[in-house]
């Protein structure tokens, strides 16, 4: 078993914000991420597939296939957009912090990914702090 | 004379959108960067200043008071914060593009830094775009 | 189950000196890190945490309050140090290379983490050379 | 149980191309990796070994010797090669895929680790791409 | 005046080889860099232009279009080939070092840059090596 | 005139602390960096020559000569060692600050340098702070 990651990068705007909140108990417990009029970040995205090298090949998966995957499944969704307002797989509800994005990538990348299978998503919000989510 | 630069860190969020222009109009000069709802950036700036180290310290200045200096005067009004709302020092008719930040970041710092000269404020947007303004 | 990283950086002095053998056996064992007036690191440190994230915070941790604990209990002891005198957590007989190092860290931070569990101490003494340690 | 990770580099010219496919079905699957006269990379390998720290010098392995095994057994075969023509142990008919390369380092290296045990060897391509493989 | 800065990455195969000397000479002068059968690197651009922010758009040049003529001009040239073999603009007695590239790149890029001035073309070729360009 | 850059690293223990001031000043001025048991750094040194490309070699210098050279004349008198105590050109009543350091490095090397012209002694103390020194 091999395990080949296709970085692939997107810059989106965000807040922290739970509506049922006062403007008081989001900036206790979010601090400048409740900013009203959102912030933003540098996403780094890490997807990690796993498989046996094709003998003709040695692909786990053409990487450039499986980059075109990444761009029209997540990045597109994700990229110069408000992850608050903008993406529809991100629901209403839910935070977008790096801790529920890496779950809800694996979900719309799961079902596309073929001939190999999903190992990993790694999100780097800043140089600082990252998440990673293996599916369960 | 000697060269000393710090890096200091901010995220915000930003889109570029120029008032006068219809929505198409945007579009095609800002392409995804004119997306409605904003998008955002971790933004890494580097401020050189230089001078002659003094010769009892080795300091052309404490780059802890530097920092500071930075700290107060650009990342406080900048960081987790809308470069097109909540910026004073941004004018609102003006594009918080990379270039003209590195101008207005330079004409914020150039009047606190104190026993040494500003030299150069480089302001990266993304790993792939970068600019850099001497004060001429 | 997610897990949430946070890098923490520290510089430290040190060096690799078994009191009990003679300085040309610690010559031969650990050659330039045995210079007896010490060298010195950055070092990046990567704590990883992991748990299911707050349905309503969409947190593991609050990573603001994780990278506070790590700073008093950790970087405090450790930044701008001699880790073979100045750190009570590091026994004056054991040696404080990378691989101690994590172990030792992974001791003093596992008490401290409340709300998830820690998964895993990284440690960078350069770009070259790190060392991970999961707590068993 | 504690990971220590050496990493070390190398610079080869490398091209993907089955012979017994036309030139046409090599450019349709590897594109412009299938380049007739080779383009190249700076490869990085990170080598993780595994172990119980000597509680005498608080090593897993001298960092020094296993780099050495490393440049020895791994750098000097591949350093400024062609992955294609001058490297014994890459078959001639196995594609010098990042994928295959991991395995292969992995076969060279592991019978010349001694005191500790391999874990993962880590191979980047690019910025973008890296393969990991774990002797299983 | 302000100055930015787009990077751009190519992938390419070379080897130092003076055609007039023998192999013991280039093996004397270029040492690892002659191996005959070619080696590689993952080359990082940094292409810098100059001039004063639109007052509108906030723009010296769209960086977008800036980076769609490095990759028409350069990059289509140089990734994924063999600079000593495939390139119409590095002439076949000219050494493919990244000193002359620098200066190959300088006279492409420089009549296709319009409404802004080329400042520098800065090139990577490995983490420890690059060259600089001024156009003089 | 091509300018071409060498790095190479080093790792050291230092202290800023004035022999004729008390132990507050001390701590005052230099804060952690006063700390009497020293600390260290991973020291990233940039060597940047200027000249002409050999019209033959295709080289200002042999990167390899200049490489060995910046060993034999810098990083073999800095690495693992203590910046206050172990180094003869590092005189005893100057801080090793950066801004310093790039000063001494510049002075030994200078005289080195031969074939081309040395432009620019770049240190970095951390990934925040470096300092730059141009020779006057």
């Amino acid at each position: 078993m091999v395990y080949i990651t296709r970085r692939e990068r997107f810059n989106a705007a965000h807040k922290l914000w739970v509506k049922s909140w006062s403007r008081e108990k989001n900036l206790e417990v979010f601090g400048k991420c409740a900013n009203a009029n959102w912030h933003g970040h540098n996403y780094d995205l890490f997807v990690t597939v796993k498989g046996i090298p094709d003998p003709l090949t040695g692909f786990i998966v053409d990487v450039k296939k499986l980059s075109k995957i990444i761009k029209n499944v997540i990045i597109e969704q994700l990229d110069h957009k408000n992850l608050n307002i903008d993406v529809p797989f991100i629901p209403e509800d839910m935070q977008p912090t790096t801790e529920n994005l890496v779950m809800l990538i694996w979900e719309q990348l799961s079902p596309n990914i073929e001939g190999c299978e999903l190992h990993c998503i790694k999100l780097y919000e800043t140089e600082n702090i990252f998440a990673e989510y293996y599916g369960e």
